[in-house]
Formats: structure tokens, C-alpha cells, sequence
């Protein structure tokens, strides 16, 4: 397996360091817009871990240039394009992967835009569609797009075809609950607001219309923030806040997985959800360019770009963080025996612990974590598949056996959860 | 006179169309960055009130470069220069009208810089400092710098010079308060968040640390939002609640008012309190460029400067605004019976009226009125004086009976009120 990269940000950054851990691949070409970016993640595993003797390359490319994917994936001869960039580059990476005849993986999908005339209750151009709509090609092709191959999407998609297969005859409910009680503090130890993803996607993903699955439905859309609840996180985490959010999930396990309603709550807490809907109200989620003046005269800017700009990269508040993040899926509906069964299923991440050991920030390393697994599996051809396929297409269990096992055994070490949770209610 | 106006804003605009209805000058140049703008008053006030017959001539002018202000003060003889843009431009502007030997009017006053190390309880650089280091220059050349004479500072200045002359033997406190019950719809009808105000100064006044001036300890600052008060505002308004904001009658009336306390209270309601502090939170509210990507590659464009182009320009709300704005002065202390007294002098601006009269909406309106009363007073030399002078420097009573007087009678019309309200509470 030979590995292109694409983005040595967070999360690129991370997936190449967990990946120096495992042999299972031949060669990995760490990429970015910015080629120092992609150099340093290298030294830090050559640091860490010794030479690696060329198994790790940096380059140069431009995300936003299919030409550029495929010219780099061919001068590499990559089978496989991880794509680690925020999804607006899904488009091209994802044409550049299939033009240059390699496999592909990205850990969210081509972006959704909102129904015209009734955002609010109908979807217009859904998550993924973008993609979807190409699988003939990639089934033509004889080649794979592996898509939301994350943490959410990605291992909550895992844990629902878990779910299906091995604890329930009957799903009513497939509900990824994604929380955390991470602080980031200031030099001084005040507490600061700096979001611990990417600020671009959080907004797309927490603004845009959140988006709803039923069995007799189909999908529809709600008003954002709508349904908040308190879920009760694992782990001293507690309860948080919840509302719905456009994810991936909501399109991609009803594909693959029967259910009859799938949903998707983030437990954003009310200060954060009081600051996008500020940044709505007031345009800063924009992201068509305004004229602004500048000292070199009116230029032409995205505020959502501004927004970004002006917050802390957040994969460098590692240090300046506590806390843990959770993130799973609660399933309700009628278990092996009939009777009925509400579960969840869950992986925490502990910053103390991503930062003593890779010196990554957790949210960023949880998401980093599973396309890896992913990879690992498809190198070793327990998962394969041809066409445009989500997680839930795949058999569950080795991903979770792999995941858990003892790095001391040749798996990833990470205990992932299961709390049945009927009798609490 | 000869009137310079730089700036054909909201502001500016509304001055313009205000002294077209009287007679007292003999020119005003209304000049702006964008001619057009200033081209476009004119035009408004020529298809209102027929040709001016040169009365009021348009001109470009950078307000930025104290020589063109020089140059076009000196091109049109102007006797008097009257400041009517965002106050980053008063050093430019005061300095370019002393040069060319001309008055000099503003409605804020040169900005302040915090503390550097305690700017929640000292000041640092205050309001207006620069300004009047400035007087002895002003002194020296027999000029008059009639600083921060607007509504507020403005109007609220020459009320604490009306109650110091004529209601009280004795002040406790001159506290400003200024609040509203204004609403913005869009097309549909919905309410929008649009503040009726510049919201570069708004930020401005808001964010910094408000400060306050006690007779024992002199002027001092707090966290900013400090002091909330329920105040009650008259003609309908109703409740408002009220925080502590930085603004120039802190720093005006103490200089010729005797008073144990001065403060400054806005009615900015909970909904703009939190807009303002997420603004803070996000780094939104900094004036200082940061590097921002565009599709011309990074630029450096000021945050704040993001923020004011993604809002409608105030000066348009006024056809999709309804409501009132008030601004006053509450004073207490002993009454000249030597009593207890209590008051609230004010002038109440209702935002139908106003675009009924003069297509402007109302806070800018309300803005605009009052420098031009004041030039009237100093082009009939009922007011003088040289220097740099705020206006409680100079007699009230005329100010007041001006404004009041029925416009049949020659006055501006605009009524002002008196609460007594000790028996309230």
C-alpha cells in the first residue's frame, strides 16, 4: 500500500503519526498546500520513532487542483489518497484520486447546499450527493472511495453496523451523541473560547439545516440547534447539552444499515451555540467574499475565513487543554432476545493522554485514529469493496477487534465502550 | 459662515439635510471619500427644496490626510469644518482644519487607548486626550474646537450645563442614559439584527473599559458591561437595561460641570451585549489586520472592518425600522430649593417622523440636529469662545429655547422634556 496524504494540518499530521506505529504500508507521502507543514510532521516521527528510511515523503500540492492530486498520486504510484482536508476539497481530491487510478478515503463528504425555497424541512443538495452520484465511475473503475472514514463519520458508522449485526433484531433509533468536556485555558489559566476543530466546519456543519432520517420519511431537514437534549456522557464527562447538526452519519447508515429513524446531536453547550448563532446573525458564516477596505485598498474576503483566522489553530491547543472527548452511538429497538434493548456505544479520547503519546490534541487524534484502522484492514484485504462506500459497508467486527486489541498484541490499544442503558430510563 | 462637512454618511447626510432648512451660512461643501455620496445629498436636497443656487457645493476629500482637508478648507474659504465621519479620522481632520485657520465641530472625540496593565480600573489614554493637549494651540491661534457635539456627547453635555445652571445647587450624579425600543424587519417581515448605528463605534464605545468620573478619585475605568441597571425611558420606550459604556460626557462635563459622580449608561438590551461579547471572544472586534486567505492570495484586512461590511449600512435601515430612540441626561442631587431632586432631561427621536421628513432614520437623525444647531448659535455669535471647548463651556438656555422653538417661529422644533421623578421611587 502506497498512501498519499493529502493536508499535514491536524488531523493529516496525526494519521501520520499513528500511522509510524503500524508497518502495514510501504510508503506514505505527507502533502500540504504548505510543503514546510508536511516536512515538520516528518521530523517529529523521525524524532520520535528514528529514520524511516524514505517510508515518509513530504510534498507539495494544491487540494484544490484535481490535476495536482493525480499528478502527485502518480509520481508516488499511490494506491491509496487519505484526504485530510476540510471538505471543500473533496470534490477535487476526490477526482484527482480517480483519475490517477488509486483508492480514496476521506473522513467527510462533498457539501451539502440547502433547499431553496424550504431549507428548514426539505434537503436540497444533500451531504455526499456530490459523491454518490459517481459511484458508477469508481464501480467502473474497479476502485474504492471509502467516505466519512473518521471518527464521526466513520467509527460511529462502525458501531452502527455493529449494532445491526450482533445486538439488535430491530433498530428503532441509530443516534450518534457526540460530547466532551474539554477546557482550553489561557498563559494566565483563564478559561478562552477556542473550538478544538477546525472553526470552518463546525460552522458548516452546526449552521447549515441539520438533516433527519425516517424509515417512512425519507430525509427532511429541521431548523438548526432544533431537538436539544441532555445526554449523559461516559467516563466523568457527564451530562451535555445536544441539538441536531447536518452530519454524515444521517446519509450515510440508512444506506446500509435498517433502521427507522437515524439522527445526529452534538453536544455543543449553550455558549457555543450562542456564538454561531452570533456569527449567523450577523453574516461572519458567509462564505462568499465581501469587499472590505484594507490598507492596500478594498479586497475581497470570506468572513468565515476571517473567523477562522482569528482563533487559535486548533491543533496547537493541545497543551492549553483538559478534558475528555466522547464520541458514539445510541441505539435503541429490540435486541437479540426481542425484548427491548437501548445501548450506547462509544470511544473516549483523553487529551492528557493523545499529548503524552503523540503530542496531538484528542479531538483531532480520535478523528485521525480510524481512517488508519480503515487502512490497515483494506491493506491487509479484510475489507474491500469496489464503488462509493461508507463505513456500515464494511464488516464491523474486525475494525472494533483491531481497535482494541493490545498494542503489545499488534492491535491500537483503544478500548471502545458499550453501556446498556434500559434501565436507567 | 462657510460650512466644510466632511463626510456625507448617515451623519452627514442627515446635517446636510437638516441646515438646508435654514438659513444661517451662507455655504456648506459637503464633501466625502465617495463623491457620489456627497453629489447624492445634494441631490436629495435640491429636489426637496429646489435649486440652493450654489449653497451647497459637493467635493472629494480624503479625510484621512489632514492636507487635503486643509486643501479643499482653504479651496472653499471655509470658516468652519465640521467632522461628520468614524472617529479614527478626528486627529486628521482637527489637524487639517487648524492649519487652514478654520473652527472645528466634531461629535466624538479622539479614541482612548487602555491601560496597559490595569485597564479595567485605570485609564490610559482617554477620550479626547490628544484633542485637548491640543488646546493651547487652538488658544494661540484664536480658534474654537467645539468637541463632541453631537446628540451624545452633544445634547446630553448642554443639559448637564442646563441642570447645573438652572435645576440644581448641587449634583450627585450626571448620568447619561440612552436607550430605544427600535426593530428592524427585513422583506419578510422578520426581525434582523442591524444596529442603527455604526457598528465600528459601537464596538468601539462598548468593548473598551467604561469609565467613570468621581469627584474623590477622579476618572477611572471598570471590565466593560459593568453596573447593569434597569432604566426607565419615556414615551413608550419603557424598561431598557443599561451598562456602563465609554463616552465622551464622562470626560466632557466634568471639565466644566461641579458634580460628585459622571456616568455614561447605554440601553444596548441583552440580545447586543451578547453579540458584543462573542465579537470580543473571537477576536472579531480587533482593528489590527490579521492574514487572511482570498482568492488573490492572503491579505491583511482588520476583523472589525469584516464585521461593519457584512451589516446593511444604518444609514438605509430607515424604511424597514420602527420605534423611538431617547437620549437624556438623569441627574440628581439638591434642587435650588435645596431639596432632594431627581430628573430626566431628554429628546426623544421617533423614527417615522423622521424618514417622513427628511428620508433619514432616526438615531442619525437625532445625531445630526444638533451640531447644526450649535453652528446657528455660533454663526449668530451667541455662542463663542476659543480653544478647545466641549459644550457645556457655553450657555444652555439658547440651545434649548433654539431646539424648542416651533419651526413657524424660526426654532428647529424639536421639543425636549423634563421628568421630575423622585416621587417614583
Amino acid at each position: 500500500m502506497r498512501i498519499l496524504l493529502v493536508g499535514a494540518g491536524g488531523v493529516g499530521n496525526a494519521i501520520a503519526k499513528i500511522a509510524a506505529r503500524r508497518t502495514f504500508f510501504e510508503l506514505m507521502v505527507v502533502s500540504d498546500y504548505d510543503l514546510a507543514r508536511a516536512e515538520a510532521t516528518i521530523d517529529w516521527i523521525e524524532s520520535k520513532h528514528g529514520s524511516q528510511d524514505g517510508r515518509f515523503i513530504a510534498a507539495q500540492i494544491d487540494a484544490s487542483n484535481p490535476d495536482d492530486v493525480t499528478r502527485v498520486a502518480l509520481e508516488h504510484g499511490a494506491t491509496h489518497v487519505m484526504n485530510a482536508v476540510e471538505p471543500k476539497f473533496v470534490p477535487t481530491i476526490f477526482a484527482g484520486a480517480l483519475a490517477a487510478g488509486a483508492d480514496y478515503l476521506d473522513m467527510a463528504m462533498s457539501l451539502s447546499e440547502p433547499h431553496p425555497t424550504n431549507p428548514h424541512s426539505e434537503t436540497g443538495v444533500k451531504l455526499g450527493d456530490d459523491q454518490f452520484a459517481q459511484a458508477p465511475d469508481w464501480e467502473t473503475a474497479g476502485r474504492l472511495a471509502l467516505v466519512g472514514m473518521g471518527v464521526e463519520p466513520g467509527l460511529s458508522d462502525v458501531f452502527a453496523r455493529y449494532a445491526a449485526d450482533h445486538l439488535f433484531n430491530e433498530i428503532d433509533e441509530l443516534g450518534t451523541r457526540d460530547g466532551a468536556n474539554l477546557v482550553v485555558r489561557d498563559e494566565a489559566g483563564n478559561e478562552i473560547f477556542a473550538p478544538s476543530f477546525s472553526i470552518w466546519t463546525t460552522i458548516e456543519e452546526c449552521l447549515n439545516p441539520p438533516v433527519v432520517w425516517e424509515k417512512d420519511r425519507g430525509w427532511y431537514t429541521t431548523a438548526p440547534f432544533s431537538e436539544p437534549e441532555i445526554f449523559h456522557f461516559p467516563e466523568g464527562i457527564g451530562p451535555v447539552e445536544c441539538v441536531n447538526v447536518e452530519h454524515e452519519e444521517v446519509l450515510l447508515m440508512p444506506r446500509w444499515v435498517d433502521a427507522k429513524r437515524v439522527t445526529f446531536k452534538y453536544g455543543l453547550g449553550d455558549e457555543f451555540i450562542g456564538i454561531l448563532k452570533t456569527l449567523n446573525q450577523l453574516g461572519l458564516d458567509r462564505t462568499d467574499p465581501v469587499r472590505v477596505r484594507s490598507a492596500d485598498g478594498p479586497v475581497m474576503v470570506a468572513p468565515r475565513d476571517v473567523v477562522a483566522a482569528g482563533l487559535p489553530d486548533p491543533a496547537t491547543l493541545g497543551p492549553r487543554m483538559t478534558g475528555k472527548t466522547c464520541a458514539g452511538l445510541w441505539v435503541t429497538g429490540l435486541g437479540k432476545d426481542n425484548n427491548p434493548r437501548e445501548v450506547y456505544l462509544y470511544h473516549v479520547s483523553d487529551n492528557e493522554w493523545t499529548m503524552a503519546e503523540y503530542e496531538s490534541q484528542c479531538v483531532v487524534w480520535q478523528t485521525a485514529l480510524n481512517p488508519v484502522i480503515a487502512l490497515e484492514l483494506l491493506a491487509a484485504g479484510t475489507w474491500s469493496g469496489r464503488g462509493v462506500l461508507g463505513p456500515e459497508a464494511f464488516d464491523a467486527e474486525p475494525f472494533l477487534e483491531l481497535m482494541a486489541r493490545p498494542e503489545a498484541d499488534g492491535g491500537y490499544g483503544q478500548a471502545w465502550g458499550l453501556e446498556d442503558r434500559l434501565n436507567e430510563h
